[in-house]
């Protein structure tokens, strides 16, 4: 058994290579960027929060309750969910401290998960933590972050300050009146450019549940009659713009999978005016899918909105805990998702367009050197996202560059994306990856593949030019 | 040319990494493990072979003949299985003599394979040979292993104690009587645990030859009409409660695909009639064994026996050698399986069951961040089985810690199977692992992502806490 | 940003491991081979320049204009393929100097590439380069290199010698006349035996635009009458046996996947005339195809030639460049491929036949160690493929050891393959694969897996015996 305390890791060089000949190399690196302005061209902080400024509630609900990579750790090592208030509103104290308690106990779940990397890092970054989490301590580390929580110098607009974030991207649905994002634009004391991101995953699933109503909304708001396709198309063309005069960069999809396939006009059609009916099936709303990929391609040519793609997951895995708890709750699994046959239509009219920007996303290692790395190194428009979500490991990271960056070469890369709705994992996650990097960088430096101010200059290059240049900011 | 005669390789810190600053580490964490028992849950071991406790007859039936990791690499290299003695019964001295000169002379096939690294640890440890095999020195290691062999010393039974071995299951079909295991069980002096394990895939596959023949057998041993679908399901049930009495912890499950899905139990009964009538289908017996994996499940959920699934080989994939010399001679080779939207049905409905245990191995090394990881890192009863088969060397198993463990979390691993039918490899096997799960905790704290108390407190947990938590020790 | 000018990176010690225990070990390893000649049994030089010797013409077109490595590279990076000179004749010098100044000034985007490695090599070794390049330097480069083009030494001819190349083998279509190959073999101040090998691709793909074409071709070319299946096969046969009257040792194949798959002779003559007569479909001429390839293994089991497959690329991926710039620009694609299932029936009929060699070829990493590894370590036909394409990285040749030579071991490889027709990037490719296979070896031997005199053996083996070896030189 480890002892009941013991300090928090948070070394100096944490995350950096052992290898003696390459970390010195990795420490320079790092100290030309460690203090680089934070980039987040994609994530899922709520912005309301930034404006509200209220302090956060507690630790539980801050750093727990909403965050998944946390509690689908807990749960498999036998936590409920209930216990951690999953899908709930505000906790109680004694219900938010017994969560935190359920934490602290099994902080051993999180050994060598990136989880534990971030946790430490916010931890003893942002609340002054000294000592390793324990079923001991827990009652007085929670004391201990509740009260900096009173203290202005951690509402969220102050940290958001004090992470150096220059941009902050939220992610939002095409209908949102977008209030919440100009009403800080309008703030001159909200110094960081937050932006939204237009989202249109559910108007483009036509068998989805709800489908009709949504899109009746988005017609209303987008005043386009979306009784038939041309009205649609209008509607979400009119609410790109919206999104773009309201700051955004980007256009965001999340389907099954990655296939493009353009029909004729009058097919579209016919199947939206089924769907409106609700006599729309699986495969022609697939069909109808896929189809609107290349209209998005289309329109972002004209709008120039960067397009990122995050397909492949299989979505609330475990329907118990979908009706008990909601979606987001842990249980969305990867699937294998084809890119090379899926993207050919879209990549044959659109992918030297100057205007396109499209960054790839993958969870499937494979594919990144097979499929991602060679469109990535011909297309200019073609872009590697940073390893997204299960592939978020140190090893991972270090597997994107031997598959991605070593053949795509260092430009081809869309620079760190942290995806994250875990506001102050924000700095720890961009750290982990500036370390990552630093690392990769020496090695290729240690074994006489790169000249050091060359890797010094690809660094920065990775934190701050490159998610300028790839989302256009 | 390499010299004739060699020392043979056994050196205190082989497997362990090589950076200077990582295998002091590595050093003190393997002490800490290297002398513990072996937990063994999943084997191919002849109970037989323990309980008469004859002599071992000769080396090359003990380390060539039975062991197709050998026999397939000498067959690649231009040795037949003929000369091996492959599929045929006790060898003569001079065709014994004959299989290891083979081996000796052709060492140099074996190099930098894990084969090699079990074989310098047999060599040197059971039967303490220290020079390097060649050509030169066949007759003199043949000679002094076949001395030691008579050594009563060198008996199974002393042999099980010297390795170590705490708990060891065999692979059973379930219409075995359990005899051995019963008589070792029985036996004061055998302190191991030999325990069955239940292996029903043939009764599984109403298409296989054979099946027809093989179900009624079972309906004799179990007392249970199986002339219709519902005495079928009794015979099962009755002899998993029958292997319960005996010892056993898990089902053995290795079929074609992972695939997981309910049929109506009338149509289930309809295909399991028209199978006893010679009348099913290739996709009827597909869809029935499917089926068959959730009624496995749910019987796992009531007597509490552990669900390992080994899917995805293509099983004789030469069929002359299959005529020839029978099955396991080689020539299995694995196809891609899919796991997400496979058991997904299966996890459904008893995912969270918190008597069901699922151990998922896998020969693809894309599965384990793409889909195992993700489900392992949600599911309670999900564990990520230990690299297995074509995944046993050292890389792979690197690849599987920085694909699974530092995606799930430590708590979510099998611990090591070492999944043998060579008996003397056993000790290799672990000791191989140890070194290179020592290695892999090394390296996290050397990059102070763990502190080396918790790296200690992880590794006697993979060693034996895990494996005796996984299957119900 | 970097400075414009800098030394050009060529440290004795470039791509050997940065572990300070491993290195030594490697510099002794690579010394061992470092000046071995250069064994090249498969790629794309055009034998004319050869058998021409004229100087080349100017630096862009030897190391730019043909080389769709690097041209994809700088047009992912935003440089226009035609500025490149792609698909066009010889360029005049302003076209010439104006692409050599396109490449300097894009030279980052090379960074961390093998790319980059291969024009250090070329460039240091070749040419006497001793400055990074950049657009300061791109023109005094380019007067330099052009100089050196005029130099005697630098034809063709000279370079073969000084480059050591023991065999070249050319790709050749089965009705090339091979005077090229003739008039080289007749001089005898050509010491390199250059061979042809046979591609029997657009034969074999009865649906492709010309094929009927081409087949008539052949038939007259064979003197075989090709207006039925019979005559069609004994064209090929007669073809081979030309090839290997002009020292041919292998046929190769690139088709769209690897399936074999018989037909009854009379559907395979049915399919065939219906393409003459230009009725096939497409599934037809994939069956034909199919079963194309186990006519293709059952000839090399008589005329003995090397079998290599290749397969999996989507061709041409973005239409308006093959339109404007011709195939082979840098828009193939790797797509998911499969062999277990794919090669079971040729490899059942000739797995084992002492006259097949089969080398299988992938640019999917994940193939390795669930397929490929697997089907060498048991076939003796068949051998792994050196890594391909777009695995040609550092990381990805590190990665095929530790998938396929840790499973299969190192006698089942087929030695480095350069596959390339960028003739002056060879002696650069050979290298960087002789620095990584001893760095390879020289982990294994650090961590006490081989010793030292047997890592030396492997890879004298791997660099000259095993290609020797494998096509049979």
């Amino acid at each position: 058994m480890s002892p009941a305390t013991a300090p928090l890791a948070s070394h100096p060089d944490r995350l950096l290579p052992s290898d003696p000949v390459v970390r010195p190399i990795a420490r320079r690196l790092y100290a030309a960027v460690r203090d680089l302005p934070i980039v987040s061209p994609h994530g899922h902080v709520d912005p309301r929060i930034l404006l509200a400024d209220e302090p956060f509630a507690d630790p539980a609900s801050l750093l727990i309750q909403p965050d998944h990579y946390v509690t689908r750790l807990l749960h498999a090592g036998g936590v409920s969910l209930a216990s951690l208030g999953v899908g709930e509103g505000p906790l109680s104290e004694d219900r938010a401290r017994a969560a935190w308690r359920l934490l602290c106990a099994n902080w051993h779940l999180l050994r060598g998960t990136p989880v534990r990397f971030w946790f430490d890092g916010e931890l003893a970054g942002i609340f002054g933590v000294t000592q390793r989490p324990s079923a001991a301590n827990a009652d007085a580390l929670y004391d201990q972050i509740a009260g900096w929580l009173q203290d202005p110098a951690h509402r969220p607009r102050s940290l958001l300050d004090r992470f150096g974030i220059e941009f902050l991207a939220t992610t939002d649905d095409p209908a949102d009146d977008l209030a919440a994002h100009a009403a800080l634009a309008a703030d001159p004391t909200v110094t960081t450019r937050i932006a939204p991101t237009f989202r249109p995953d559910r108007y483009l699933e036509l068998a989805a549940p709800g489908w009709a109503e949504a899109v009746k909304r988005l017609g209303v708001v987008a005043d386009s009659d979306v009784g038939h396709y041309a009205g649609f198309l209008a509607a979400l063309e009119r609410r790109r713009r919206y999104f773009v005069e309201h700051g955004a960069v980007s256009t965001d999809h999340g389907h099954a999978d990655a296939v493009t396939a353009p029909l004729k006009p009058a097919d579209a059609a016919g199947i939206y005016s089924r769907a409106l009916a609700g006599q729309v099936t699986a495969a022609e709303a697939a069909a109808f899918r896929r189809h609107m990929m290349l209209e998005m391609a289309q329109m972002s040519c004209e709008d120039g909105l960067v397009m990122t793609l995050h397909p492949g997951i299989h979505r609330n895995h475990h329907p118990p805990t979908l009706r008990r708890y909601g979606p987001d709750t842990g249980h969305d699994i990867p699937v294998a998702v084809e890119y090379t046959r899926a993207l050919q239509p879209l990549l044959e009219r659109y992918g030297t367009h100057p205007n396109l920007h499209l960054v790839l996303f993958t969870v499937d290692l494979d594919v990144l050197s097979r499929e991602i790395a060679p469109l990535a190194g011909f297309y200019p428009s073609v872009y590697a996202g940073a390893p997204w979500w299960f592939l978020d490991n140190p090893t991972a990271i270090r597997e994107f560059h031997g598959a991605v960056t070593e053949i795509a070469g260092l430009s081809r890369l869309s620079g760190f994306i942290d995806d994250t709705r875990a506001f102050c994992s924000i700095p720890a996650r961009h750290d982990m990856s500036r370390r990552l990097d630093a690392g990769f960088l020496a090695r290729l430096v240690a074994e006489h593949r790169l000249d050091e101010d060359e890797a010094v200059d690809s660094l920065v290059g990775l934190v701050v030019d490159q998610p300028r240049k790839v989302f256009k900011l």
